[in-house]
């Protein structure tokens, strides 16, 4: 059992001097890979100090890499050598899978879906009525794109919400984004170059790498990729959210997307994949066309997802492929069985077909436009709102929070987490270049309870401003 | 428009002709790659003949890979030259996801689930019990590997039914075999040689072929998968189904069990993946401890699916990891989502937990005995028994038929379909060794409907014997 003495702490908490310790002697090797950590409750009995601090210790090693957990199981020390520069540094985005979200007060990372908001009684009733009116349906075997009824009602609910003319053909449902990313490659080619946004979405990149494929941090301009370096590195395949970059909020304008197209149509092998992940939820100015929508040479493979829309924890996304793409997607991978299930491509497809996904997301925007200005409430009330700068507030389910202040973004992080507030900084989104101190928040707001917010923020300033 | 002479078609029957004639004109160049061919209404119309003979021909083409269909937009011409030796061939276990079953009076190809043995009603009080119970766990995201109920449920049922001893925590839930097989190539390497069964289930040769990883195949003796080859191949990894082999039943005796784990544990890079697709209905015999179960040295990944045992349409599969790669999938996969949702997640463990998948399979069970005892009887009572032998008969979902005939294979195959019936070849599962004229038919008659039993086996025998 590990013993580690408290008795010189300095001005460390308990949970700092642990995590240091404990950091140090995997860096030293003292604690070599694989090895597995005490148990929270072995280990602060041995300690004599609470579980919260060991969870909280191992929380930040869990976020920065050091160690990984097995549901179950516990936690283990990560093999650092193994790692490749794109998954040692901080990995926010895996937090939400692995940790135990009863340790944290409020949690500013997470997207999962506020249960109060999931429609339960209407997906209950479409689904019994599914299973009533379609039992041979049900049983029959989807085509590998999908259940026709399904990519019908998205090829409406794109008309009509996003003004997008898609046949329901060319719609290909998948068991979420990351999985028709897998299937994407094998489409495009493994010896292709792939371009991803720095700073972004970092598990698009972590795909690209395991499954071998040579992929790029492509930098963002203020208004988004920049055509240069698409040039200079070579990208046959650009990964963007040009209708809105996460985490900036970018929203890359009319005049760059065109020439992202006319990039796009300089060589056979370019494609630009684009994410619209929250188009749906844009709380305030005009919509934006797609690139798909402008795109006449076939070059835009659009992707978009019910787990932002609807629930995270139900896996259907879609991908739109250009009519050329469709045929080689039918002729090569049409072995391939489609990974949703029936019973829930048939109950989404009657969500949306009768209108119950429309009046969700009106739910919705009204209930994040709520959280939105209760959360702003929150901040202008608190006594360091001076020290506080809001940016992209308009634009979705978070915004970015600068902030004035001589503490680190590292240190920020971590004092938030000792206050029980899980949060991420801009310069965590960021790859080539090193951003260490941006001094930039990201606040996703919309499943935060909004009974605790008040008192979330004040905790958030405390770790910031204290 | 398409027109071809029926004037002089000497024996052939209409659709044969027809399928000659379009084959020819896509061998010859006339009907480019991509062209899009007549709908069966306007041919039908054009030619003066019937749409079934359009539709017979056009599955014909369909089945042998030189037209390819797109739901609703139609069928278009294959590229030949695209294909490799792995595509190119009869393609049968691709034709369910695209033909359509109403072309056919039977089917025995198909794996799909008949509505009437699915538990419905089970199926629709679980699902709203968990709706009531469990809104909150529905809405949290669920670990990559799967939600740990589902997983206990999974360990449960493996220790009752098949005297496995696996902890929860090395059972990782996806979205279909297939996902799942995607998973392991990133887990176990880009870079190392894959084996598969020669013959063997065609699709997972595909799968890595679209991997872009090294896949060879292996041939069969009379006891499975032979060590020798397995070493002349430099194979890393083999792909094997020891408990019941498709198509040929072979069942591999616990000596080349030992040899085969004897292969494995003499190199770090080795493993054997045990597909165990349809252990819940072998109809007889003594069961086989799995691999997994007699494997000390960690080199065995068992997978299983609930797509044969519950229904085609619920997409989900499990693997065992050893534990030493159960750390390196956390370690390295572990951003991944879990491709299963939880609704289905969550009614599936309350399925299993509460003693429903056990009454479901035993109730399956005794009427697959019933399916295959009216199919023998069937073949009896046929005039032509005498030249017909069937093996495998206690094996599972399907048996091998054995026919004296001089007619090939391929004929048999296509004056079936003429019949209206669906049926596969033996000699259609090989991939190295051409093994034309076999003469063995693969019958699965699980989801034959009783009531058109006889008369597929007379139409069947027509075919064969006339």
């Amino acid at each position: 059992m590990l013993t580690y003495s408290f008795a010189d702490i300095g001005s460390d908490t308990l949970y700092e001097h642990l995590y240091k310790c404990i950091k140090n002697d995997i860096l030293q090797g003292v604690l070599p890979p694989g090895d597995k950590l005490p148990s929270k409750r072995t280990f602060a009995k041995n300690l004599n100090i609470s579980t919260i601090t060991i969870e909280n210790a191992y929380a930040q090693l869990l976020a920065e890499g050091y160690i990984y957990s097995i549901p179950k199981k516990g936690y283990f020390v990560a093999d650092l050598n193994r790692k490749n520069q794109d998954t040692a540094p901080i990995r926010t985005e895996n937090i939400a899978t692995v940790a135990n979200p009863d340790i944290y007060f409020a949690d500013f990372i997470s997207n999962q879906t506020n249960p109060d908001n999931f429609p339960f009684s209407v997906w209950t009733k479409l689904m019994r009525e599914i299973i009533l009116d379609k039992s041979r349906e049900l049983m029959t075997n989807s085509p590998c794109g999908g259940i026709m009824e399904l990519r019908c009602a998205i090829a409406g609910h794109l008309r009509e919400f996003r003004n997008m003319s898609v046949s329901s053909e060319q719609i290909i449902i998948g068991a979420g984004t990351e999985y028709l990313y897998g299937l994407l490659i094998q489409l495009l080619g493994h010896n292709r170059i792939y371009g991803v946004e720095d700073p972004g979405y970092r598990k698009v990149a972590q795909i690209y790498r395991s499954n071998q494929v040579a992929c790029h941090y492509i930098p963002l301009d203020e208004n988004g990729v920049t055509i240069d370096s698409l040039e200079t590195n070579n990208i046959d395949i650009i990964h963007t959210s040009v209708s809105h970059h996460y985490p900036t909020g970018i929203i890359t304008p009319i005049s760059r997307r065109y020439e992202l197209l006319g990039w796009a149509a300089k060589s056979e092998t370019r494609y630009i994949i684009e994410d619209d992940y929250d188009s749906e939820f844009r709380l305030m100015g005009k919509p934006i066309p797609s690139l798909q929508s402008i795109d006449v040479m076939e070059k835009v493979i659009y992707m978009n997802t019910f787990t932002k829309s609807l629930a995270s924890t139900i896996r259907v996304s879609y991908m739109i492929l250009p009519n050329h793409l469709l045929h080689k997607f039918y002729e090569t991978l049409s072995f391939y069985s489609c990974t949703v299930s029936n019973f829930e491509q048939y109950t989404l497809a009657r969500f949306i077909k009768e209108g119950y996904f429309e009046k969700h997301i009106n739910r919705m925007r009204n209930y994040y436009r709520g959280q939105r200005d209760l959360i702003m409430q929150c901040i202008q009330d608190n006594p360091n709102a001076v020290k506080i700068r809001i940016t992209e507030e308009d634009s979705g389910l978070h915004f970015l929070m600068h902030i004035s202040t001589d503490k680190t973004d590292k240190a920020i992080v971590q004092e938030a987490l000792h206050q029980g507030i899980r949060i991420s900084c801009l310069s965590d989104y960021y790859h080539n270049e090193t951003k260490e101190n941006l001094h930039t928040l990201i606040i996703n707001y919309s499943n935060l309870p909004p009974t605790i917010m008040k008192e979330a923020i004040t905790r958030l300033c405390e770790a910031i401003f204290r």
